[in-house]
C-alpha cells in the first residue's frame, strides 16, 4: 500500500498554521515554521488560493484562510448525526435550567463544540461552535476523557487557567474516576473565575461515548451554599443526556 | 513558474464533493464523480483521514468530512475584518428592527453568510453561518451583484423557488441598476413565499463593496399596505451598514 501524499499533507499543516495563533502569515514565516524550500510552500500557498481555501492580502501579500475552506468545514455539522439529534434536546435544557448549552466532542485531546445554545435571556453572548475548550478543565472534557477508551490524557504539563484548575495527572485520574463512577462530571472555576459546568455523557448503539452535553454559568446561579451544583440542575443535564443517547440508539426499549 | 499541485487539487475536489449533497460518499462513487481510477482516489482519502479532514464510518466504509476541517474552517470567521467590526452594529440593527439579521459576501456567485443575529424573540431559529443563500433571489445577493465589479451573473439559467423569483437576465439586470441608483435592495418573496428581505452594501476604504447586511422576515411585518418595505426597517439596515463601512475605513471624516 502507498504512503500518504506529500503534498496534501504539506497543504493540510499551511492550513493547521493559518488556523492558529497569527491567522496572516508571510510565505517566508509559513516556510520556516514547517521547515521547507519557500518555493515548495509558495507553490502549495498558489494552488491553495486556486481552489479557494486560502486568500492572500492585496494590502500585504500575506495568506489567510480562504471562504471556500469556511464553507466546506461548515458543512460537517450538517453532516454531523450527533448534532442533528441533540438539537431539540438542547434547546430544551437551555429552557429548563436558563443556562447556555454545549454539546462537545474529542478532537485532538480537546472539545470541539459542535452545538451551542445561548442562554435565553437575550443578553450579549458569542457563539463557540467550531471552538476547542481545554478537556482537563471543563465537564464537558471530563465527561469526553472519562469515557475515552483510547485515553487521550497525556504526558504533556496540564495548563493552569486559574488556581483551581487540576494540573496534577494523578488528581486528574481521580477526578475522572468518579466522573466514571456517578455518570456525570462538574468543574468548579477550573477554566473562568466565577463560572462553573456541568456534562453529561451522550452514547451510541455501541454504548460508546459520542459526546457530551453540559450547561456552564456562575456559580451563584449553578451552585447551591456548599460550591456543589443544584441537584435539579444535574437532573436536568442527564435527562437531555439520555434523551439524546436514546435517540442514537444506546437505549433500545 | 510551475503549474498547481494536482494532488492538492484532487484533494480540494474531493472534499467539495463530500460537503455538497449526500455527504457521505464511498470510494468508488468519488472515483466517478471525480473521473479518476479507484486507487488514486483511495490514496487521497487515506492521506485526507490522516489529516483528520474525512472520517470513514466503520459501519459503512464511506466517507465523510472530519472535525479538523470543521474547526480549521471555523477559524476563517476570527480572521474575518468585516464580521470582528460588524458584530456590534448587526446586534444593534436586530434590536431596532426586532428581525434577523445577516451579514454576507459573495462566493463563487452565491451569498456565503458569515454572521447571522437571530431575531430578539426567543423563538427557535437555525443557524445559518457558513450557508450559501441564491444571489439572484436574496436581497443581500442583490446587491452583492450589483456592486460587483467582476459582474458575477453568468448565463447560466437562474433557479426559481417561487412565482416571484427573477429568472430573466435582462430583468434581473434592470433590477441591479436599481440597487445601485437607490443604493439598497429589496427582495419580496422571491426567495421563499411569505418573506421578504432587504439589505445594503458594505464599503471598505478603497470604497470597494466588500459585504452586505440586511434583515428578513416576514411580509406582514417588514412591508406596509402596497407590498413596500417600510421606511424605518430600510434607514436601520442602510445605518449600520454606512457605520460598519465607517469602522472599514470607507468613511474617512
Amino acid at each position: 500500500m502507498p504512503g500518504p501524499i506529500q503534498s496534501i499533507e504539506r497543504a493540510a499543516a499551511v492550513l493547521r498554521l493559518l488556523a492558529s495563533g497569527a491567522r496572516r502569515m508571510g510565505v517566508g514565516e509559513l516556510a520556516r515554521a514547517l521547515e521547507l524550500p519557500k518555493p515548495t510552500v509558495h507553490g502549495i500557498l498558489r494552488t491553495l488560493q486556486l481552489v479557494g481555501f486560502v486568500e492572500q492580502s492585496p494590502d500585504t501579500g500575506k495568506y489567510q484562510l480562504g471562504a471556500a475552506l469556511f464553507h466546506i468545514g461548515s458543512s460537517y455539522l450538517d453532516g454531523n448525526e450527533l448534532r442533528t439529534r441533540a438539537l431539540n434536546w438542547s434547546d430544551s435544557l437551555a429552557a429548563r435550567s436558563m443556562e447556555s448549552v454545549r454539546i462537545g466532542t474529542l478532537h485532538e485531546g480537546q472539545v470541539l463544540v459542535v452545538h451551542h445554545v445561548f442562554r435565553p435571556d437575550n443578553s450579549r453572548q458569542v457563539l463557540e461552535v467550531g471552538a476547542l475548550l481545554p478537556a482537563h478543565a471543563s465537564a464537558l472534557g471530563k465527561v469526553l476523557l472519562a469515557n475515552d477508551p483510547v485515553g487521550h490524557v497525556d504526558d504533556e504539563p496540564l495548563k493552569a487557567f486559574t488556581s483551581a484548575t487540576i494540573t496534577d495527572l494523578d488528581r486528574l485520574s481521580d477526578a475522572l474516576e468518579q466522573v466514571r463512577q456517578r455518570g456525570w462530571a462538574f468543574e468548579a472555576e477550573e477554566l473562568v473565575e466565577g463560572e462553573v459546568s456541568l456534562a453529561a455523557p451522550i452514547r451510541d448503539r455501541r454504548a460508546v461515548t459520542v459526546g457530551a452535553i453540559g450547561i456552564s454559568g456562575p456559580i451563584e446561579r449553578l451552585c447551591d451554599g456548599d460550591r456543589q451544583p443544584r441537584t435539579e440542575l444535574v437532573s436536568y443535564v442527564r435527562e437531555a443526556a439520555r434523551s439524546i443517547s436514546r435517540e442514537l440508539g444506546a437505549i433500545p426499549w
